[in-house]
């Protein structure tokens, strides 16, 4: 066998088979491969900020790496955004970079460029096939390293003549090491401190915030009386009917220091102390409170879920974990407002929904009114870096094919990555898209005033705004082959959703909801 | 004033009028300072490879930078690919990176990046703004060292906090220094050689594939039979009637390797010698035919334009350049075809056209059908990273706003900034599109069979299609508000193109033409 098929048999071996791919030239060979290896599965997204994305998507939700297929410097580049984000999501990914024939790379042909500084920039873990006969090897090395806890993005670099050449031989799984226990002294330790009389946070984070962590964590709280917060952006995070409800902290500083008020001890569960997303003239930017102590039950890498869980049995040894009790709000009525069309959604949530959530300034109040829903999970903006919800979708879906995929999908960060789209419509996606239509990049009009810039004009309004013209997502939808419908009423977005839902494949809903600001 | 618009004042004090932009919160002090130097025309653009593809397209036609402003290091990420085209294209542009406030970077906050390494892997001039006070003098240095021969990116990095400091001054303007001349001796041993007995070729690259390139070089063919050739994707070259009609180097191997045939001496004038854009196995990646000799009149950076005027007064003192005779195909008729659509442009271009040529395997005819057009400038895909056609588009324009933008867009290509058609309608920008559908990588059909893979099945050739959906550019073009028709015909197409010249702003033609593999 030829390098790129020793390459995707040692994936689908390592359980690596779905494959978000956009290839040129340097990746034929993997291509034609794909032949050759059929229980991978290759999906073609139309932009490498898809394929990354959905890559995202895809690792949060199955806990296992897809492969991303990215032609060269230029291919990869397109793609960081969202490998940012999975990042900071700690998603297990790997990414196969196809690069020049080696002897190639000297000639600085035009597609040449320094590839290992984009895959420095991602951190994570990189190495690029030398030897036909060890790419099988790198591969399962890579694999292994994606899923060594936290989870990163492996980053392979395969040469097109690794590719083509003959005596490539697939490699066996490489197991990653397990995550590190936490020891006894730290649990004792922290015991201590959730039984003290002061105000005590728990503030869960990377992998804390699944049913395993959140029951583990609730009983704490019955028990002792602490406070619970998931970390602002989890990569994951399980809720609703059934559940126990922790709130996120806010994105705003101000939010979060009302929240932290009066806290005198801040144990991190695979969380880092709390920072503002930016900084702002005459602000602080760390935001534990003063006089308040920062604690760590585990750090990443560390088995939070198993520190919680023994922590619990130490003074919680009976306490039973607080669970939502179902709640749905009453179906609304009247014009879309930022508030009602998520009353809608909490209202039609279906069990089991994966809700990819980039719906910033529009979704506020999301947390609230779907807190109730049946049982669903929610993946977020873990990096900023927006054009994430709909790839993320896309990934979700094809991980979770039987279970119903809603991305509510802010206006402009929609515009990033759209054709995400194309890609639901070709594999048949069960993605129900709500694009919150207000016209203009919102957050940023409340972050112009919120970082003090003087009382601004016209010319500054107008880069915030966008209308002139009017973007139209039912078109753009239809121009990729989705079915989608528009909504200026909460009758209208009540009835177009249930309906959307109730069908297999994608749907778009242009929800056209006033700004909040 | 403040570090933003000490920055914004030194710009346009520079002749940097014209700002791409997609700001984000670190960037807010920025956007403020735009009513305060209202001579700066900030343009937005929903995605920044639309920013900074139009930078680039731009700078080719201004011959002097504009500005980008980018959100952090996933910004930069986002545009960078577009960058890379405008890396080997040469043109200048100064690019301001938005950063978090100095003091907040070591809270690792969500967006936090290390964007020292993106702006390596672009190369060019880079540095981070650290003084408030010396912001202006950054700036300066900023355009001088885009401007500097043969023309760069510059990257600037802002942190916020350098932004929104008060205690700016804008700073006076640094000339670049003028490319070097090249010496004498160099031009007497080039002036030996093009008077030999032997075959030669004048392979003319960056800055000498416009006007006063092309007639010098016209005039020492004439007078010594050297053969010409423009490099392979020239970052501008100016053509059609009344200009000396001067053929460009084939993509393929194959057909260089022919245009070369017999060639005894090569003599570069602000080119590389070729190199195959790929790799192929057991095919050369240098292109110089065996027993040719490679010769430098001119490297980047020096005065090309003037070492062929030197040499063409040296050794073709009476000679006259040939220029290319108006001529245009006839209007063809009946179903597009890949050769009949070129001919529709050849019979329509209009007098000081702008074409910005993406239409990659369907353009295969476009430079015949249109040399004898009337005179006309082309832009390439310099650097082979695919998405720069639409955005190029957009920034020729607003450098040239009384000239006609042509973009021969492929579909697939289309599909990677293809928001670009936003900011043509919002800025009225007086571009016809027209896209090549034919629902396919039709590229990468080719190079599945040229790189040798084997002979492929279904699975592979699904990843180089693009139908099911089928794209609807139409539906695309009129979402985003550019009023758009489909042509399957000569006819239409022809009718369609003209109307769309007629009339002032941007149009979008989807052409369906088929595949040539």
């Amino acid at each position: 066998m030829n390098g790129a098929q020793a390459l995707l048999r040692t994936l689908v071996d390592g359980g690596v088979d779905v494959c978000f791919a956009n290839p040129g030239t340097s990746e034929m060979h993997f291509v034609a491969a794909l032949d050759a290896v059929p229980e991978m599965r290759a999906v073609l997204s139309l932009f490498e900020g898809v394929v990354t994305g959905a890559a995202d998507g895809y690792g949060r939700m199955a806990d296992r790496p897809a492969a991303t297929l990215l032609h060269l410097g230029p291919g990869m580049a397109n793609g960081l955004a969202n490998l940012h984000n999975a990042r900071r999501a700690h998603t297990p990914i790997v990414n196969v970079i196809g690069d020049h024939a080696r002897y190639h790379k000297g000639f600085d042909a035009p597609l040449e460029s320094d590839i290992d500084a984009l895959t420095g920039w991602l951190a994570g873990w990189s190495r690029t096939a030398k030897a036909v006969d060890e790419v099988g090897a790198d591969t399962a090395a890579a694999i292994a390293a994606a899923l060594t806890a936290p989870g990163r993005c492996a980053n392979l670099v395969l040469p097109a003549d690794v590719s083509w050449a003959e005596g490539g031989q697939a490699a066996g799984v490489v197991a990653p090491p397990p995550p590190a226990p936490v020891d006894d002294d730290r649990i004792a330790e922290i015991a201590r401190i959730v039984r003290g009389d002061e105000p005590v946070v728990l503030l869960l984070g990377h992998g804390t915030t699944r049913e395993a962590g959140l029951v583990a964590a609730s009983r704490i709280a019955t028990a002792t009386g602490v406070k619970l917060f998931a970390e602002t952006f989890p990569a994951r995070i399980e809720r609703g009917a059934g559940l126990p409800n922790v709130e996120r902290l806010g994105y705003l500083a101000e939010q979060v220091q009302w929240q932290l008020t009066d806290v005198k001890h801040l144990v991190l569960v695979g969380a880092k102390a709390p920072v503002s997303f930016f900084a702002y003239p005459d602000k602080a930017s760390e935001l534990v409170p003063d006089g308040c102590q920062v604690h760590v039950l585990s750090v990443l890498g560390e088995d939070g879920v198993g520190a919680l869980e023994h922590l619990a049995d130490e003074v919680a040894p009976g306490a039973s974990a607080v669970r939502q009790a179902p709640s749905r709000p009453a179906l609304p009525t009247g014009p879309l407002t930022p508030q009602n069309w998520t009353e809608v959604v909490g209202a039609l949530l279906p069990e089991g929904a994966i809700v990819s959530d980039e719906a910033n300034t529009s979704g506020l109040m999301i947390p609230m009114t779907t807190a109730g829903a049946p049982r669903h999970d929610v993946l977020t903006l873990t990096g900023g870096a927006i054009g994430q919800g709909l790839p993320v979708a896309v990934g979700a879906s094809v991980a979770a094919p039987d279970r119903p995929v809603v991305c509510l999908q802010a206006d402009g960060s929609a515009m990033y990555t759209v054709s995400a789209l194309w890609t639901m419509a070709r594999e048949g996606l069960d993605v129900t898209t709500i694009v919150l239509n207000n016209r203009a990049y919102a957050i940023l009009r409340m972050e112009l005033s919120r970082v003090g810039a003087e009382a601004t004009g016209p010319r500054a309004g107008q880069l915030l705004d966008l209308s002139g013209p009017d973007l139209d997502f039912v078109s753009l939808a239809q121009g990729m082959g989705v079915p989608a419908s528009r909504a200026t009423t909460a009758e209208e977005l009540a009835e177009q959703f249930a309906k959307a839902l109730a069908e297999p494949g994608p749907h778009l809903i242009e929800a056209m909801v006033p700004s909040l600001l």
